[in-house]
C-alpha cells in the first residue's frame, strides 16, 4: 500500500510536502520520498524508512521550489529494493519527471515485455516504471501529452501524482480503486508566478487537516488534473464503472478520513452496530482490537448494549527490528504489540471485534491471550467479510492459499482460532454501513450495475467475494533478476 | 522517569530484559541499556534512543550470562549525556557493579558536596553516581554490605536494580515513591548453578506479562531483595510512611499495570466517574485525548450516561526528529498528534478528557481544535487536581512558575484555554478512585497518618498539595560544567 | 577516472572483486561496487565512500556466484550522484546485465538525444547508460550481440566489464584510450561447471598482484573478450590508431603496474632522467612531491648526479571531511598533506619534481613551504609538458580556462609560483622515456601515423598538445535536471 | 601509543586542536578526542576512529572557547573502550578537569589498589584515570597543586596535558620517556583576557608545522608547565635521569619532527649509513619498506653508493575494515600494503632496509615477495637493534614471547625470514646515529650515568637491551571485569 501527496504554488512546498507525508505514514511505512521542483529542476530525497526519519531539517532545505510531490511506500509490487523508493524520477525526451504512484497494474507484465521487446531498458521492478516508459515512447512533444497516451495503455488500479515543467499532474483509474482528493490551501499565503492559489491533492483528507488545507472535492475517477500557472484544468479518461476500494473504508483509511465522501469513522460504527444486529452474541463486554478494531467495536457495544472497555492494551512503540520469538515465549508476536487486562476480563463472556482475519494465526493468539486473562468466552466479531481473494489492486494481502478463509469455513474458521463463536459482518452489511455514512442516505444500496452484473455499484469488493471488476494478466511474474543489498 | 528490570537466573537473560524494557519503553525514550552478568564479568549495552534500536540482535549476542539489569532514561537529574545512559557500571574494591535507577534523590547535591571533599571524581551528572560513590566509601568488604551503608544515607525516591558477584539486588526507598514489583518467570527453565528459580523485578506488572513471568508481590517501600544461588533474603530499612506516587495512576504508568495492588486501569475509570459526578456538564458527547485520557473519559461518559466517540485520532508515528513550526501553520505542535474529527463534534457540546494540564498550552491547542471542527461548547474535564507544584522524587515536570496552575485559578485557567468550562478531580476523588481500584476496598480512604499530619496515609500528591513529605535539600544545583556532543 | 575489475569461474569471485577493487583504490575514491553473478541473477552492493568502507564483511555474505564485475569511480560524466554509482545494473529484453565502465564518451549528448527521440527514458546523468539503452535498442536475441552493435556506435574512450547470462564481457575502444588487462589466477581453484580456468581483467597489473594472479596480455583496442563455460573468445571492432593514455604512465597508474608492456616505474624514472637532461638545474638537492613525484625524481637525481632526499613529508590520513582553511593559517591546504624539512632544506639550491601542474595553485604554496624552510633556491621541474587542455577520454582535468598553461607561458608560470627557475619535460621526451620502459625498446619513437599526421603512432597526448584524436561531440551538455541529496 | 595536544589563548582553540590532532594521527588511530575550556565549562568531542572523522564542522562548532586539550590513542593500557577516550573528564571538588595523556604508569595497578581500598571507584580501565583520583584524594584547594600531589605518586612514562578553571597545564615525567614539546603561535591573534601570546603543546613539532606554530622548546623531563591569564610557569618535579626513548627515533615519531633537539629525519639517515657500515652487503640495489624504511634506506644507499628505489610499492588506501584472508591468497596481509616490482628486483641482489622485526612474520612475507619478484638475493637490514623485551613506557609491543628476537638468535631469526642476510644496527651504533642528529654533536655518546651504571645518559633502549629504567610494578594486571559493546 502507498500513499501520495502533491501541492503546487507554495513557498513551503516541501515542508508541506512532509508533513502531508507525515499524516499518510500509515498507508507505507518502507520508505518515504519527496520530489520538489524549482522552475523545472527536480530536486529528490529518497530513503528507507519511517518520514520522521528520512527528513532531517538539513535534507528538506536542499528540496527548494514550489511544487513538490511525496510518496509513502509499503512494497506491493517490485520488493524492497532501495531503487524502487518513490516518487521515481527520470529524464527523457521532455524533459525530467516526478511520479509517486498508489496502486497496482493488473497490465504491467504484459507492457513491460512489449516495452522490453521494443528497446527499452528497466532499472527498478516496479510497476510504475512502466508508466514512465510508456511516456516516452509516445510522440508528443509534451509530457502531459505521453502522460494521456500512457495512461490509456494501463489496466488496474492507480492514483498518481507527477511534476514535471513546471505543471503538477494528479490522476485516477477509470474504476477509482485509490481514493485521491484534491485540497486548497487555506490564507493567501500564495501569490507568485503560478497565480494565488496553493493546491493540494493526497491519498486521504487526513494530510489535508495537518496543514490546514480544505478539502475542495475528490479527484473523480478517470480525471486527470493539470495544474500550472495557468489554472486548474480537468479531463477524462473513458468513463468505467465506479470501484471505490471498500477496504480503505474497513482497515486501511485513517479514521479521520473521508473518501470519496465518506466518513470513515462514521463508516466504521455503522459497521460495528449492522455487526451487532447480524452476529450478536450473550456477552458482558465489547472490548476491540486497538487500534483497527476500536471505532467498530463502539459501534457494536452501542448497538448491544453493552460495556465497552478497552480491554487489549497496545504497546506503540514497537520498532522495526525485535529478536525472534523463543518458543519459550508464548505468543510472542502477538505480546509485543497487545496485552490483555484480567481485571476487565477476568469471569466475564468476551466480544473481541477486529476488522479482518487474514491467516488467522494472529486472532488465534489474541483469543488465547483474552482467555488467560482469565475470560469466560471470547466471541470474535469482524467487521468485515471473511477476507478469501487476495487483492490485484494496491492492497498488500497474501496469496490465496494463504488466507484461511480461502480454504476454511467460518466454523472451521472459529474453532481454529479457538473462539466461542465467530462472526463475520456480510458483504450487504459492510456496504450499507459504508453508504449509510455518506452525506445523502441512498435507503438500498445498489447491489449491481447494469454493465457489470454481480458488482456493486460503486466499490471493489473483489478481496470478500473474488469478483475482480479487471482481470489480472496471465503473463507470470518473473523471477526477481536484480537483488540490491 | 525511568523504568527499570532485572532477572535472576534465565538462560536468556539478556532477551528477556530486553523485552522487558520494550515494556516499560513508555517510562522513558531518551535511553536505554542492558548489562548482563555472566558469572561476575559484566557486558553492557547502552545507547541513545528507543529500546528497539538500541538493542540489534548483534549487540545482544554480545550479552551474556544468567543474570542481567536494564534501564530506560528519560532526563530527570544529570541532563541528557551519553555518559548517563544507565545501567551505571563502575569497578571499586568489592567487584565490579551495575546499577539501574529510577526516582530522584533530595539530597544528592549535599552528599555530592561531601563526597567531593573527601576525594571523589564524578563522570556523570547523574544523581545515581552518588549512590556508588557511598558504597565505594563503606568499608564493609561485601558489596551488599556497602549498599546497605548506602542506602541509609539517600534520601529522597529510588527503585534501584543492581548486579555484581553473581547476585542481583532490588531496593526500593522507605516511602516507596516509585514502584518496584517481584516476579518469578512461569515454566521450569531455570535448572542451573543458581537453582530452578527464575526472578524478575520491574517498574510495572506490564515487563511481566510481555515474557510470561507471574507477579509475586510489590517490592516494599525500604525493602532491600538479595537474590543468588541461596535463594531470596528481604532486609528492611527503617520504615517510613508510605508515599506512593498517585501519578503513576493518573498518567505515568500503563493502564494495563497493576502497580502496589492498584488496577492502573480501574483506578482511571474511577478517577473518571468521580470526574464526572464532582464536575458534571451538560453535553452530547464525551472524548478522550488519547491515549492518556481515553479510559478516565470511559469511565466519565459511563457516570454521565452520555456516549463516548474517539473524536481526536492520534498519529502514532511521530518520530524523534521534526521541523519547526512556521506560524502559518497553526497548533502545528498538536496537529502532528492529533487530529479532530468534524463529523463527530460538529453542532456538538463536548466534554473532552485529560489527564492533566502542565503549562496549559497543548490544552489551548486541543480546545481550539475541536472548536474548529464545529463542537458548539468545549468543556474540558481533568482527572486529577491542578498540578501547581513541581515533583522532586523523579517525574520531569518543569518548574513552578511553568505550571499554569501554581499562578492561574481554575477560572483563569478555563479562560486561558478558552474552554466553555473546566472541572478538575478534587485530591479526595483522586485518592479515592485509586483506592476502588484496590483488591480489599476500604469504605473511606484515611487521609493522614499520625507522623505526617495533613499527609494521605499512603500517597504522596505534592504536585497537586505542595506538601512535600522530603523536603528538596538546600543546596543549590551547580551549572554544568561538563559538556558532552 | 575510474578502474575496473571482473572475473569469471573463482568460488571467491566477490571477495577477489573486492580486493582488486581495493588496488585499483587509486584510480576512483568516491564510489565502489560490486555486481555478482550467480547463475544469472545479478546481486549488487554499490556505496559512495571508500572500498574498504563499502565492502563490509556482511554485505560481501550477500555476493554469491562464480562470476562477478566491480567499479571505483571518481566523477567525469555524470556528476556525484547515488545512482550514478557503478557497475550500472538494468534488466532488458535479454536479461539483467551489469556494467562497469571507465573512460569518456564524445558522442554521448547526441546519442542521449537520439534514444530519447525514439522513446528512451534515462535514469542516470552517466554517459555509462547510453550503452545499455543502444543494447536494448538492438534486435539480436543475445546480449552479446547486442553488445556489439551498440559498441559500433560509440566514439570515444571506454574500457568495460560486463557480465549478464553466466557469461563476463571485457571490451576496449579502438584506439585503446583507457588500460584494461587481461589475467589468469594461478592455482587449481576453479574446477567448476564453467571449466577449470578463473579469468580477471582490471584496469591495471597491480589488482591482480594482490590476489595472485598472473598477467595474460593486455585486451586490446577494440577487442571484445567474451568468456563463458566454452572459453575465452575475442572480437574486435573496425581497426583504429592506438591512442593509448601517456598521462596515465605520467601520474594515474600505480607504479607497479604494468600497461600496454610499459612498466609505470621505469618509464618514470625515464621522464626523470629526461627532465635532467633537458632542463638542468645548479643545485645542491632533489626533492620530490610525495607521492607523485617520488620516482621521477630519483631519476632526475640519478641523471644530475644530485643527492635525493625526502625533503617534504606526506600525511597520509588526510579523510575525506576537513575544515575550511581560515585565512589566519597559511597555505592551509596543502600543509595538511604535506610538511617541509628545514633540517634539509635551509640554505641549499633545491630541485623539486612534481608530475604535472594544473591551476598551479598547489605548486606556488609548495614553493612557498620549500623557502619557509630555508632553501636558497627552488627549482621546479615537471615530468611532463604543460597541460593545456581538457581530457575527454576519462581524466578529470578542470575546463580548459582553469589551466594555467592554457594562457600563461612557462615564464609567466614560472613567475605564478614564485619559482626560480620552472622546467618541464618535452613531448618527445616523454613518450621517449615511456618506449624505453618497454621489453623491445625502439631507438626512435614514430612521432606519427600515416593516418593522422601529426598524432604519435601510439599515445594520445591531447592534454598536451591540443591536438585531439577523436574529436568531442558539439552537442552542449545539458544542466543536470535531476538532483539527489 | 598516543599523541596530546594543548592550545592557550586562541579563537580558534578547538579548530587548531583538530589541526594539531590530525598532524599526530601516527601516534595514534583508535580514537580521538578534544576538550574545550570556555570559561571554565568544558566540552567534550570524543569518539572511535580517525581524526578526519570524528570532528564533523558540526561537531567542531560545539566546542568554543579559548583552550582546547586533545588526545589521539591507540590502546595501551585499558582495551579499547568507548568510556577510554581521552581526554578523560571528571569533576571534583576543585571542578571540572579534563586529562590527555601518552604513556604507560608502571605502578597504576598498586596505586588503583590503594585507590580502591580507600573507596574510589573506576569508570574506565585506564591508568590515566588513577591520576584523577590521585588528585581528588589531594586535600589542596588548588587542582594544579592536586596534580604535583598526584605527580609526586607516579612512577612511569607520561606526558600530560590537562585543562581546569581557565588554566593550562602539560607536564612531563621526571624521565622524559615520551616527548612533549612547547610552541607558541606566529602572529598576533591573541589579544584577550588571558593575554598576548597563543601556547601550544605537542607531541611532536610536525603539530606546530601545519598550524604555523612555532617551537619554543621541549618540555623538559620533570617540568610541570602552568599557563594561564598570569603568564607561563614552570617547576620542576624531583630530578631523575633523561630516558628519552629511542623507539620514536626508529619508528614511531613523525620523520619531519624534532624531538629534544634531535631531527627525526637525520638521525634515521644516520641510522642507514651506520648499518651500511656495520652491516654491508654485496648487493646491487638497495630498497626500502616504506614508508617506515625510507629514511634508513636512502641513508644506507648513500654510504654503500648502491643505487637507491621503490622496489615496494605502498597502497595507502588500506582502510580499517578488510575481509579475512583465504589461504588461497598468499601473503595476503602484506600485500594489502604492499606489492614489490619484478622490473626493478629481478635477477637483482636486493638490500631491504626496514626500522625494525618484532614478530618476524612480516618480515617472512616481504622477503618472499621479493623473492617472487625474481630476486636473487634478499639481505634484510634493519636499523635498529633487536627488539627483545616489551616496553612498559607506552609504546604497545606485543608480550616477551611473541618477540622473535627474545628467543631466537640473528642467525634463526634470518633463517626464520628466509633472507640470505640478516643485519642489525648495533645498540651503539643507534646512540651514535641519533646523537650525531642533534645540533651539537658531541664526539662519543656517554653510555652509562652515574647513578645507573648499564644506562645510556639519555635514552631508554629497553626493548633492545631489556634494562628497565623504572621497573614494573608487581601487581599482577587485573581481568576485565567491564565490557561495553
Amino acid at each position: 500500500m502507498c500513499g501520495v501527496f502533491g501541492i503546487f504554488n507554495h513557498a513551503e512546498a516541501a515542508n508541506l510536502a512532509y508533513l502531508g507525508l507525515h499524516a499518510l505514514q500509515h498507508r507505507g511505512q518502507e520508505s518515504a520520498g519527496v520530489v520538489s521542483n524549482d522552475r523545472g529542476t527536480l530536486h529528490a530525497v529518497r530513503h528507507m524508512g519511517h518520514v520522521a526519519d528520512v527528513f532531517t531539517q538539513s535534507r528538506l532545505e536542499h528540496l527548494p521550489g514550489r511544487l513538490a510531490v511525496g510518496h509513502v511506500r509499503y512494497t506491493t509490487a517490485g520488493g524492497s529494493l532501495p531503487k524502487n523508493i518513490q516518487p521515481l524520477t527520470v529524464e527523457y525526451r521532455s524533459g525530467a519527471v516526478a511520479i509517486g504512484h498508489n496502486g497496482n497494474l493488473v497490465n504491467a507484465e504484459s507492457l513491460r515485455e512489449e516495452l522490453e521487446s521494443e528497446g527499452s531498458i528497466f532499472y527498478t521492478n516496479s510497476d510504475t516504471e512502466v508508466v514512465l516508459q510508456l511516456m516516452a515512447r509516445s510522440q508528443e512533444r509534451d509530457w502531459v501529452d505521453n502522460l494521456f497516451a500512457a495512461l490509456g495503455r494501463l489496466r488496474g488500479a492507480y492514483s498518481i501524482v507527477m511534476t514535471s515543467g513546471e505543471r503538477l499532474v494528479a490522476a485516477r483509474d477509470p474504476h477509482g480503486f485509490r481514493p485521491l482528493i484534491l485540497g486548497k490551501i487555506r490564507g493567501e499565503h500564495s501569490h507568485s508566478r503560478y497565480g494565488k492559489t496553493a493546491w493540494v491533492v493526497a491519498s486521504e483528507t487526513c494530510a489535508f487537516d495537518l496543514i490546514d488545507a480544505e478539502v475542495v472535492r475528490d479527484v473523480e475517477p478517470g480525471e486527470i488534473l493539470v495544474i500550472d500557472g495557468d489554472g486548474l484544468r480537468s479531463s477524462r479518461l473513458k468513463p468505467q464503472p465506479r470501484r471505490f476500494c471498500v477496504f480503505e473504508h474497513v482497515y486501511f483509511a485513517r479514521p479521520d478520513s473521508v473518501l470519496d465522501q465518506t466518513a470513515v469513522y462514521e463508516a466504521r460504527v455503522h459497521m460495528g452496530r449492522a455487526l451487532a444486529r447480524e452476529c450478536p452474541a450473550d456477552a458482558d463486554v465489547v472490548i476491540p482490537v486497538p487500534d483497527s478494531g476500536v471505532v467498530a467495536a463502539l459501534g457494536f457495544a452501542k448497538e448491544a448494549d453493552l460495556p465497552f472497555e478497552m480491554g487489549l492494551i497496545r504497546n506503540h512503540y514497537v520498532g522495526r527490528t525485535f529478536i525472534e520469538p523463543k518458543e519459550s515465549i508464548r505468543h510472542f508476536g502477538v505480546k509485543l504489540k497487545l496485552n490483555a487486562l484480567p481485571n476487565l476480563l477476568a469471569g466475564k463472556r468476551v466480544v473481541v471485534v477486529d476488522d479482518s482475519i487474514v491467516r488467522g494465526t494472529t486472532s488465534r493468539k489474541i483469543v488465547k491471550m483474552i482467555r488467560q486473562a482469565g475470560a469466560k468466552e471470547v466471541h470474535v466479531r469482524i467487521s468485515s467479510p471473511p477476507v478469501s481473494s487476495p487483492c490485484y489492486y494496491g492492497i498488500d494481502t497474501p496469496t490465496r492459499s494463504e488466507l484461511i478463509a480461502s480454504t476454511y469455513s467460518i466454523d472451521e474458521t472459529s474453532r481454529f482460532i479457538e473462539a466461542d463463536s465467530l462472526g463475520y459482518l456480510s458483504p450487504e452489511g459492510l456496504l450499507d454501513a459504508v453508504r449509510l455514512a455518506q452525506p445523502e442516505r441512498p435507503k438500498r444500496p445498489v447491489l449491481a450495475d447494469e454493465e457489470d452484473p454481480g458488482f456493486d455499484a460503486d466499490y471493489c469488493s473483489a478481496c470478500f467475494t473474488g469478483r475482480y471488476p479487471v482481470p489480472m494478466g496471465s503473463v507470470p511474474r518473473r523471477q526477481l533478476r536484480l537483488i540490491e543489498v
